[in-house]
């Protein structure tokens, strides 16, 4: 830690800092600069107590970290990039995995469809929820159980694995019965009992990035699946919130180097809930694709006029087909592959 | 409804349009303008299925709602200020009430040590965090159950009520019994399944608005409160997140005079994690209670350089004393008062 | 400065920063923390070359600055309060100014009822806009060097001083013959040759925050103009661009004591800019003033129906009297007058 | 326009609305809703006086445009994409155009030396700052006429065109004389007094986006070019600002299909400036080239770490020829070409 006394801090007062600062387990190394005095403490910040209660105190200005605070997720641990192996998809890899399916779970015959059809243009995973976070108390909330098991005959039936959000601890057992990937929606992203719990079931998680999360937030969010076992975590990507109304997100697709760079865990993007528009959701994909995605979750409806939720982002059936076949030569020229 | 169609729709699109907003339950009402053929969809809102679907017809431009979302929290359906009773003490009255405590619970020495203080200096309901969400795993994450008895134990001693913090529906009977007011946290604001437990428990909620939620966000997760029964609902500013650096949240006091406007329900304005710094809450007290905010929740600490979470943002209990003091002429001055 | 190495940062890499550091006039400080070693650059920021450029250096992680870039401007090097003279007004001081007037200066009639209004309600200064910055050029865009001179005629009629917006460098001479205090817009925050050029004329400054500014540009900003040897600043807060769209904008009352901390000159709020909404004033005024504001700059129009821009956030006539009657008792509760 | 009136308007006051709309030109059209009156009023808008007056009138609710207010820029007027010719090359065309070169221009040997060296890789516009706006009056501010000078001499040696940023109406003939391009920086997007000048010059303008300026508002910043006589209008996206901290802006490559939708003009990408980190630059690049972007401006320098400005943020030589390298298969599986 860096802390910064505030100029024409007394002697007494600097003193009083070091003492403290021994206190709590580090040892207090004193630059005076030009107009204040900065002090380094040493030690191990994720050992000893946070220094941050300095913050409180009258003559410190400021008080600055310098380890990061996220440490089985980042790549400075962890130099080798890790894939999340869900059966027998690797996620991380070479390919390029997608995962594709309606918004929401409506029926048996929307859910085969969608699957069969997907399944066919290339994609590996079925995405489909049966439990839906609404706005409004007065909107579909989803078909719950009903939904899963759908989602179970659909895997039966194609192959393909299942992600499904789990928005409640009470469902963890449920939910992880019938899915593959348990996804971890945006609003519920620094719930952290809920992390905890699905942490525990030990299937992979798909972990969104909430609405407003700094990208160490984020991490750290990451880090308490890891810290309570569970190595199977995959950061999503899906719009944050900004001044902007022409979308309802904005996709950051930075995220994915930034992701890359700090964390040895694969990165996912959303391009549908990215701009909430499916006129975007090609020129997303082929930034993600570019920008070197490990995998991509796109909502695909058969009939996306009328869907249950939604529906202005979900690409019909043709649209996925013809966007999979596109998609592939620009893999190629980044070295990745697309299944099918 | 009005929905708006790209200019150069055909006659056939247009018809498709009309076509399906008579079987969602509508009646359409055509306007042609210069460029665009405008519809307005006339029909309830909130019985009919939504029209959103339409914004996945390529020949709409844009779907806009005319109605309010939120019916039972809105002062359109209850033109009347509601109040929330909290055994005697009544929120959204005469009198701003104030609740102030620690961020977190420590220890029975602090947490009555400061109970008797800020009573006596006029608070009314003794906050503590007994289960805390932190953003990193290493961080301390509250007592749990201790912290919960003991402050049972602080409102045996001095009659004040508690407002605690519930973060999981596993912990909804223990936090119901020992709580007066349950608080639900600004990461939890959309964590609906929460909201919905809390709500069945009948306890008066102290809704915190999310990082990034919207006023009209806030208003939808409040009505799934009352949508599940409850009408006890308090909504709380405590900082929105914005591109500033300064503070670590930018206070909304704008949001005091909205919420009057659009809600029936009190208002409490947090000016600790709203600014995240002790020296900026006695000014962000005094605006709020100029603005007609109805209770101000404010952390207070024995020695907040010792306090073991968030110690920079706390006042001490002489601090308390005197910011209590400073405000009374205020409150006076627009019609309000304080107790003690 | 502190700079940080990446971990595992060899021998010789961390030499070549060392003598880089000396290089650039600062002397270096090492610190050998648990994981990383940290750099303490001792020498003034404001008078050797930066070390940003460290950066972009392989081996660094993170250059940290310790001193505060703004000086002038800072209460750190200038403890007392500063007030802005206009004429015989003083900005700072006991009273509380009012300026007040019309988004913009639309006719002769429209401007001196307004004027003799607002006077006899209790402002100090006229407000109103010959050059408008609007968002689309087919907008009113004012009634320049006719709107100056009909400025001028309002306070040779009424007594009051003059604020009005200056938007280009070209009519610098101009608007500061008519004109006590040069408004710079919010739009041309950080339009550095216009706030060099509006410093050079001596006139008394009033610099809006841009809509994304940081305190901390906001505080440079100001340091441009006394940096060019004006020392009449005041800095005005207009609310800031955030993700919320019930409002244009979000008016961050915490920058009065923000600024009051940071720099010893006067804090003005723009209650109408603010929230766009003429319902919100009276709110933010009241919270304003309980805040410790040194001056309010309101929009008012005869009849804001019939307003050529704005009209939804201007006050009549009456509101506008009505309200600086219900401020009083809040200005004296905290120590402060309004005139009249 | 729409207009919403508040639910319980009398037939008085809703009479007084209609005849305000015939009075400024509109045809009103009374829909009447479940709770609300709903009003088109045909007309139109970029024709008649606007109706946002309307937004001051207590019984009216909400006041929606239904036309688009840009017009010159959009490619609904203008269906066919427009290319710039700035000189012999062509923007908007197959060709991804490179503009790269220093932030800043330092000495003839910096600027030469990256000049043959960009060309050499495949640039065919050569950037650099004469004249810098710097957040600290206390930075280096550019050499301005020297500066110019220099970047001409470069021109003559190497046959690449000239971009520059321009900051006052004072040196438009200045600068215009040496570059071919106008850079009208971020913090300028909407100082139309200075669009207007730059637009009289006729040389193309690219026009980056403000830090949080809304895709309508860049739009109309860029309808002030056209409306002024000057199609060649470039829209430059470098970032925007958000609540995130690891990047110095928010890259939003989202604007690409965006701007391609809404406008007939090319699309230009800032990496450097977009995330301030020469080590995101590459992804950023490949992501602008798939998502069919028609020019990057690149910040080059020989030795970033001794470059005067933002040396953490620019490539140096063999940096960006490695880049270009990269991508020009990347461009050719989208279909477009890169010089060299």
């Amino acid at each position: 830690m860096i802390i910064v006394l505030k100029s024409g801090t007394t002697a007494r007062d600097e003193k009083a800092v070091l003492t403290e600062i021994r206190r709590l387990g580090y040892k207090p190394h004193v630059m005076r600069g030009v107009e204040r005095i900065v002090i380094g403490a040493i030690g191990d910040e994720r050992k000893n107590p946070s220094l941050d209660t300095l913050r409180a105190w009258p003559q410190v200005e400021s008080v600055t970290p310098i380890q990061k605070r996220h440490k089985l997720v980042s790549r400075e641990a962890n130099p080798a990039s890790s894939t999340v192996l869900v059966g027998d998809v690797e996620i991380g890899g070479k390919e390029i995995v997608v995962m594709a399916g309606p918004c929401s779970v409506e029926s048996e015959t929307q859910l085969l469809t969608t699957a069969e059809s997907v399944a066919k243009a290339g994609a590996r995973i079925l995405r489909g929820g049966a439990y839906k976070p609404r706005t409004s108390p007065y909107e579909f909330q989803g078909l719950g159980e009903k939904g899963l098991k759908l989602l179970s005959k659909a895997r039966k039936r194609t192959g393909l694995k299942i992600v499904t959000e789990l928005l409640s601890e009470e469902h963890v057992d449920l939910v992880a019965e019938h899915a593959d990937i348990l996804q971890i929606g945006a609003r519920n992203a620094q719930n952290f009992q809920l992390l905890i719990a699905a942490a525990r079931t030990g299937k992979a998680i798909l972990l969104k990035r909430g609405l407003s999360m700094k990208i160490d937030e984020w991490l750290l969010a990451g880090e308490y699946i890891l810290a309570n076992g569970n190595r199977n975590v995959l950061f999503c990507e899906r719009g944050i919130r900004t001044f902007e109304t022409y979308t309802r997100n904005t996709l950051d697709l930075g995220a994915i180097p930034i992701i890359k760079n700090e964390s040895h865990l694969p990165v996912v993007i959303d391009p549908s809930q990215g701009g909430g528009r499916a006129d975007l959701v090609a020129a997303f994909c082929r930034g993600a694709v570019a920008m070197g995605v490990d995998s991509l979750i796109i909502e695909v409806h058969p009939n996306p006029k009328e869907a249950w939720s939604d529906g202005a982002q979900q690409l019909d059936l043709e649209g996925f087909a013809g966007l999979m076949k596109d998609l592939r030569p620009l893999a190629q020229a980044v070295g990745r592959t697309l299944h099918g």
